[in-house]
């Protein structure tokens, strides 16, 4: 499916149940973020063998899939909010960091980014 | 752009910097976390009234889009790192949140769903 | 109660379950973010007439504390951890915000201090 | 220093900046969670050696006490505002969490428990 296609579902999805009028840009911010914790938990107190262990368990895989798919259907809602392209607006970003992360400077290097 | 051929982009400067070392899942996921909580800054301390005007500010725009950007290609980056289509699992989950979330008992009720 | 003494029944409860091999540092300090988003969902969704409710609905002020609570257990931990006293670490803090806020130039200015 | 003593200098650097006005409960809750984020990014990128020398290492322990430092002084704000004493609260809650973890049924096992 396409992200365009996705967001389409939502927008369905949003309206059949009458709820555009909570999704105020706050409330969908602050709703990702508690996708993120969320998400988060799927690796909460899991050693590195833990975590090697859920990609192969299918029960938490679904978890984890579900938790990511959250975040990503409130990111697109924010982004639909606020009248941008969430996909555009990454590629933008990208560039960005290129320019702010030059190879040579950066190569092998987590200290060079603290953030994306 | 396509969300596919942004993840494209998005690995080529990855690999370009060799940071697949530091890529692990659960790094990744806690990065997601970290910029989810930056993209909640964007709204910190602001009215309503604030958050509306946000929408007409060139410069804050930007920075609302740089923030949602960061979360997205994290997310992007956990989901190829796990070996998942993104946008496809979302799909997924909307499709069962129309299970859970039958629209003549969610209608107009944000109580309804806590999450999505 | 004091803080050094909700410390002290914090460890013995760690002990008595032989928790202390999953509290690294690290685990500790993702609890603690997934704590403080689980403490936002306490809002979510809310407007500001339901957060004026939540505070006279004893169930609704119950589950705030409770995730209050779990916030600053953890980080409790996470200081006791790294071997610091939480309240100190924080005392300092503000004596440094006392000099970066100062009176004359932040007094009724929200954006004069996104940061703590 | 001791908490309560702690929340007075808070309450009074609050006073002082005519802030009160901006620590809505929604705005304070908010602000925690985005300290928290800020938390982890302490330990973002890091491998666990490299979380081992930061304990040996005063500008980033400096950094850690801080940023555990601005969510204490949020949670104490959040407490503050919603008319409860946040120590007070984690020893309740702590008392619950010892009858939902039965030390014969919780011990060792991480798994037991998900959340504090």
């Amino acid at each position: 499916m396409t992200i365009d296609a996705l967001l389409k579902q939502l927008l369905a999805f949003r309206d059949a149940r009458d709820w555009e009028q909570f999704h105020t840009l706050r409330n969908l911010i602050v709703s990702t973020s508690i996708e993120a914790g969320e998400l988060l938990e799927t690796v909460q107190w899991k050693s590195d063998a833990d975590i090697e262990a859920l990609l192969r368990d299918p029960a938490q895989m679904k978890n984890l899939k579900h938790e990511c798919a959250d975040v990503l259907m409130y990111l697109l809602l924010v982004a639909h909010t606020a009248g941008f392209d969430l996909v555009d607006a990454a590629a933008e970003k990208l560039k960005l960091n290129e320019t702010r992360y030059p190879v040579d400077k950066a190569r092998g290097k987590a200290t060079k980014y603290s953030r994306l």
